[in-house]
């Protein structure tokens, strides 16, 4: 089968790899009907040190299941299935507690060990706890706003909890890439008063715009945190979603949030500390988050695509085959696509 | 009057002072009767840098109110009053919030242009918003646990809020200072099922042990954070208190919080990043606290002490006179004592 495998930096290749099979009791096999590039794929084709044996990409699919393990109970051949970024039994504490991406059997796609999302088929682990049958056909027309459901919608949802963006909340949304767009739209969902996006390309901020944003800052720096607290009466505001990852975005999220306020933080963060540690703890400034736990999002935010309340998929701006991927990370990388859709 | 001034580190001095008096239509003049010496003030003492003016010492204080100013309404000449570590005016929206450590009108004792609580007698700005009247006798036995309510207890009580400490919660304490152990009397109170204390002086372990805690941990750093997750089968703690603010200590607070766990940080940080940002991200750790709103807990939190549920004042070992507070700083810090509480 072809699949997506990454060697280094800005080396990405669609290769013929071993069919994706069973192992497992508790596997079902997935053969890929869209999936997606995602922002945090770009973190190693910046910077990935160069590897003989490659790593597998992807981390977003829908699919149809072929086949099931014996010990599958749920999910059935033929379900058309959509996967979390995160695979998780659904039983252990941490899965029960609705934080899948820590369960203690869980994991992650791709790598030198699993099937990536980027390939016409995935082993899938724990299936009953991972997949969440869809029943709509492989080609409705809500398929990309479903498919943001495996990562970044969910992902911009849980860096609005974890900011506690509620009514008449003001909020700023550090980062215009797919996460910070679906950062809007949760925030506006959860009734966020006013939305402030800090960014700066056009597409982005008028999608932005679209998604409900009231104010948009485009400087960097210190001057985007002086224009956030201009507008907001030297005040700063309440909520924060950090959807980049970079020290600097991280210490513009923390200098913008009001005493008492909070930051949610969901962009990989790219260095081991984090920046003005003292400033925001005399603001009593909390920092929560990480990677989110979607499947615990799904049962929400499932009904709110379904029924067209919301509309994510608007931020795929590219579609392509599985030839075009390498091509579509670069675009993505220049910033000349927002998010890049897989069809197979 | 009397009071206490610093000029650089390891120089504390008890000098003849200009007497403190009314200045604005909102100050109460109050009269120390008790006061004490605070783990942070062990800070500049250890390292301030050489002044020729000096900084005034002291945030915790008890006193007689002398005189109030002409626009002061819920505080009058003869009231036994009560005085957080910060002032604040009670009116203002992170007042209202219950965030008086943000006051948009309100600061800190001492200094250079304030009294400090380590002396005889304190001008209090906001005097209606910060002082708290209190129903009994200057001398009576509670003194020392009203006393805690300044700063210390608060401070414990802001720590287990911040950590989300709850009925059935594992909790851990880092730091077995005045503020760690009444972080263990919160969490107890709060209903923590487990609390480990990490410290290792034997009399303070011994307090710790009297409030509630649990479990003892020693060992420091990388066993310090190993034999924690021994004891919590390898998940770490739902709740950790961090009461120390060391780079060290909040590595192992973060390093000890399990999954979707909470670190509540109310020990001042001496740098500005905050360390283990990937780890606690990828494990959706809380980072939350700061400076404690004691203002604001007071209503919760004296009924507590006046009917003898919580004996916090078992946290002073020392007593002394304004004179004697050079050596009480001296003691604090060689951990002779655990806190020096000052009679007028």
């Amino acid at each position: 089968m072809k699949a997506t495998v990454m060697y280094g930096a800005r080396d990405v290749r669609v290769e013929n790899v071993p069919d994706a099979q069973l192992v497992e009791a508790t596997d079902a096999l997935v053969i890929v009907t869209r999936a997606c590039i995602c922002g945090s794929d770009l973190w190693p084709y910046n910077a990935m040190v160069p590897s003989e044996v490659g790593n597998r990409m992807g981390h977003e699919f829908i699919g149809l299941v072929e086949a099931v393990g014996a010990q599958v109970r749920t999910i059935k051949k033929g379900d058309l299935v959509i996967a979390p970024f995160a695979w998780s039994d659904g039983t252990c504490e941490f899965c029960l507690q609705g934080l899948q991406t820590s369960c203690v059997h869980g994991g992650w796609w791709g790598g030198t060990m699993l099937d990536g999302g980027q390939g016409e088929a995935v082993r899938v682990p724990q299936a009953d706890g991972t997949l969440v049958p869809l029943r709509v056909s492989p080609d409705d027309a809500l398929m990309p706003s479903l498919l943001t459901l495996t990562d970044v919608m969910g992902t911009g949802h849980h860096a609005a909890l974890s900011a506690k963006v509620g009514p008449g909340k003001i909020t700023a949304v550090v980062g215009d890439g797919a996460v910070g767009l679906c950062g809007v739209i949760a925030a506006r969902r959860l009734g966020a008063e006013r939305i402030i996006i800090l960014g700066r390309h056009p597409a982005r901020i008028a999608l932005a715009r679209e998604f409900g944003a009231t104010d948009v800052v485009s400087e960097r720096g210190a001057a985007a945190i002086g224009r956030v607290l201009d507008i907001t009466s030297g005040r700063g505001v309440h909520c924060v979603l950090e959807c980049v990852g970079h020290a600097e975005a991280m210490l513009t999220a923390l200098s913008i949030a009001r005493p008492g306020g909070a930051v949610g933080r969901v962009g990989v963060p790219q260095q081991d500390t984090i920046p003005n540690g003292q400033g925001s703890f005399f603001a009593n400034v909390t920092i929560a988050g990480g990677p989110a736990p979607v499947r615990a999002y799904m049962n929400e935010l499932l009904p709110e695509v379904l029924e067209g309340r919301i509309q994510p998929g608007k931020v795929f701006d590219r579609i392509t085959r599985i030839e075009g991927v390498p091509d579509g990370y670069r675009a993505m990388n220049a910033r000349e696509a927002i998010k890049v859709m897989i069809r197979f």
